[in-house]
């Protein structure tokens, strides 16, 4: 039980680290060697690895987040994330795997919240250091039409 | 506390078990005599018992499952359930009332996640052989404007 | 652990006073000398205190729902709050400060549920007589275009 609230904690600070505009914060939620790919359930269910966005290593997080800041893009949108309850799969002492499902709006400059993204993040956690970092987060969005504006990290 | 802890896991899976298109698992969710219907806010009220859906048994579950793969209307439309926490109302050993909030997105095609529905889930839950199953899901929607194109379970 | 689950409780019950139309409910979730404030994260930022809405005592809350009853506008339309985990910041033995994000939608005459409001509850508990009560929530609405129909509390 107590691993199933320590997700949640996790996953509430994460999705605060990029709704409150704390975007240097994110990529320490991830291990070194991390998998980050952000697709949808057409491209995974027929085994494209090929997603929206792809990252292999922390450091590809860190150079992201500084394209982002460079662009400037944030100062035009801001994201909320509402995260379930994580079902969590197979565990070991140091490694949990867990599916958990998101909703995300958007806000772009002084316009209305609208719904952006749905979808499910299918996750491998390990315990390094007495705290959970993601070594793997495929965020499988239930939509295909989400990737032409498609700027911050889900 | 670990009631409702438990309760939380018990709504992530049945979510999971429609959003991941394994609606076979649905029915196991409920007890053999279970109650379920999904109404709206205004008949509720009203006291009117008949909803957009009706069920008084998980055989009935089961054909609609059966049904809705025969027409093969889940290939065209995914939904996405969020659900809150639980407020545990009356409770016993072995059975607990409790209302839940849920907001479910769907996406057709390969269309966008739109808001499909919310309201609250009026739940009756039974402990059998060490689980909690669905005495009674009565799946009240705040909108009256849902039922034209409803087809998988709330 | 236990100040978390007593937090989402907390939460969950004050979501359903309004959701469920019993705003007189509402009041009693907070103290005598509360804050409540309904911002935006533009007006936030700028360190402008003033927002849409802005009680700084319990009584302007019971005002504020007698008017609201009065005016018959809840009979219009009715709100579906989902809330987020909440990140809780400061804590001592009777008082905690969270964080805690929020999806509202609402859903006018007979006609469809849409999103209303997103953002984020920035709180303050504290402990009396053995249960958590508000001395202050702000809510930080994540756009700015939702001044004109406010009319329930968020």
């Amino acid at each position: 039980m107590s691993t199933l609230i320590e997700l949640c904690e996790f996953n509430a600070s994460y999705a605060d680290a990029i709704d409150s505009d704390q975007l240097e914060r994110w990529p320490a939620f991830f291990t070194n060697d991390c998998h980050y790919r952000i697709t949808n359930v057409e491209n995974e269910s027929e085994g494209l690895m090929a997603g929206l966005v792809y990252a292999d290593s922390r450091a590809m997080l860190v150079d992201r987040i500084a394209a982002l800041r460079e662009a400037n893009i944030y100062e035009r949108q801001r994201y909320r994330h509402i995260i379930g309850l994580p079902m969590i799969g197979t565990a070991q002492d140091d490694s949990v795997e867990a599916k958990t499902p998101f909703m995300v709006t958007r806000s772009v400059s002084a316009g209305p919240s609208e719904l952006f993204a749905t979808g499910v993040y299918q996750d491998r956690f390990v315990r390094i250091e007495n705290r959970w970092a993601l070594a793997r987060r495929v965020v499988v969005c239930d939509s295909s039409t989400i990737d032409t504006l498609l700027a911050l990290p889900l």
